[in-house]
């Protein structure tokens, strides 16, 4: 069965899943508020401030138009900002109902709800009627934009309460260069893309400094294990943080110097301010709203995060980023068993 | 306790680990078979061939003698390829019967034998008598030796049935750069760091052909996923493969081009011939013995191992890489749950 799907959101990666559900042949409408950007998609097939020298399929319509965008919609995915999410998901609520439409809910947006610690699944729940939703489902894992639009082969996960939900998503999706995993296991795939930024930020921090392979691996290892110990706490499945979700794309993410985290992290660890740093960067470093979420997670649920305090303490300044290494480095032994 | 430790084998890692140990104030001796290194261990203080621009203690002793080196030993390390492991314990064993010693031992070989398909602590206990050990652990992590030689903050797991044994390695270890956790998992920790080269193989082959950081992360994510269903069909913890000594180490030898096994397969995905590869190279490609040893494992067993399968295939030239990569992405859709 081939479905209409609005994509919501055309950012580098809203309309590069727009894209392969084009060309996988379901009808797409894609939603952006930026009227230009809508023309841009249509007129030109590019959406150049995204994704640079890629021409999108040229049956692949934008709008700015909510209602045009989820008329007959069988399935909705919401991308945008993880913080924007809910603004979203209430201006589509109405139209849902006025059109009488149940459809799934999918999103791809990596973070919490800065506000209410919630995940992005949670404020669907919260915002979107039962009536008005077939499934909630969400989609990650370690998928650059760039990588899927030169048909680097790439594997994603799709988390579901509802199995039905998940494998109806991985037909939609899949193809040969973008291979779909499901899972049941919706509050450990959300806690490890919302959290992978952290490390991000970490790893950046340690090639700044200079240390090598070695401490990359054991930083992005051990903060792993502490975001699945805060996540296991809420519900999660630990072996899900071990997955594409989890480890997969904290990989992608804490060694690519396309990623905004690592080069704030980078200059961090080469002991530049962390005012300079937010000006040199130029635009939102997630990690830093990410640590400050995990943080009062951890000490609301007294899980152990020393990364993640680590990383608070510097950015807070109470702690240089070699001194909070030492720290980290001269702590108590610990097994790894728990 | 100031201990006395036999560190058997001087090649990178043997050396480092001894240098470790002498400069954490335990007396040290370090066995090696050549005496030209020997004496330039204990002449130059280097290991030139094995760690460039290094200069150990002046006081670590080197001998190509095992009876000196295991004289009033309370602790011995075997560090030698993994396949010569037995012939070395079967010259340990009747030595610390004549020297009635019981120390106890740890390995940090990372293989199987390739002949019984046996782990290295497995070959331990089989060769040396239990009158004349104490205890068996195992020392493995993501560590290149040449970031231990640069204080690169690094970590490690040491494994043992015997808890008491595993922390008691973790106190002769640690220090503030070399950070030592302990676990009871010594099945999963000799599977992870026996297996990881295949990955290392395969990562190597993807950047070969051009494919970039989502391949390379799904790939370490989805070959992490396979060694551990074999792991744990032999009883090891499916969690130990997310640590230290299975994705650690993976992300430490799949990312990086000092890898040998990296660099082999980066020349397959190039379309070189394996025979010319293995002439390039001009040493031990590791990574091929263990890809016929798990591909034996898996097919005993039973264990569903894709990638394993895949490399197993292109080395013996039965598919091309870019054949076996379509195949491995068309397969039919799965989840990450079991």
């Amino acid at each position: 069965m081939k479905t209409k799907i609005a994509v919501l959101g055309a950012g580098s990666w809203g309309s590069m899943l727009a894209a392969i559900l084009n060309e996988n042949g379901h009808t797409v409408q894609l939603w952006t508020r930026s009227a230009a950007q809508a023309e841009e998609l249509n007129q030109q097939h590019t959406n150049e401030k995204y994704i640079k020298n890629y021409t999108f399929p040229t049956n692949l319509r934008a709008t700015t138009d909510l209602e045009t965008a989820l008329t007959d919609a069988t399935d909705v995915l919401f991308i945008v900002p993880a913080q924007a999410t809910r603004s979203v998901a209430a201006d589509v609520a109405p139209i849902l109902q006025k059109l009488d439409l149940k459809p799934h809910l999918i999103h791809g947006s990596k973070g919490l709800e800065t506000t209410t610690h919630l995940r992005i699944s949670q404020v669907l729940a919260e915002t979107i009627a039962p009536e008005q939703r077939e499934s909630i489902s969400v989609i990650s894992g370690p998928s650059h934009a760039e990588g899927v639009a030169q048909h680097d082969p790439t594997l994603v996960t799709v988390a579901s309460d509802d199995f039905d939900a998940a494998t109806h998503f991985q037909k939609l999706f899949m193809n040969d260069y973008f291979r779909v995993y499901t899972n049941s296991d919706v509050i450990g795939v959300e806690f490890g893309g919302a959290l992978k930024n952290i490390i991000a930020l970490a790893s950046g921090a340690l090639a700044g400094l200079g240390y090598g392979d070695n401490s990359r691996a054991a930083l992005m290892t051990r903060g792993v294990a502490e975001i699945s110990r805060l996540g296991v706490s809420f519900g999660a499945n630990p072996l899900t943080f071990a997955g594409l979700s989890g480890m997969g794309d904290v990989i992608v993410t804490a060694t690519s110097t396309n990623s905004r985290n690592y080069r704030a992290g980078y200059q961090l660890g080469q002991g530049i301010p962390l005012a300079d740093v937010i000006a040199n960067m130029g635009m939102v470093i997630e990690g830093i709203a990410t640590s400050q979420a995990a943080y009062d997670l951890a000490q609301t649920t007294g899980i152990s995060m020393p990364i993640t305090e680590a990383i608070h303490a510097v950015l807070n300044q109470e702690e240089t980023v070699p001194a909070a290494i030492h720290a980290l480095m001269t702590r108590e032994g610990q097994t790894e068993n728990g």
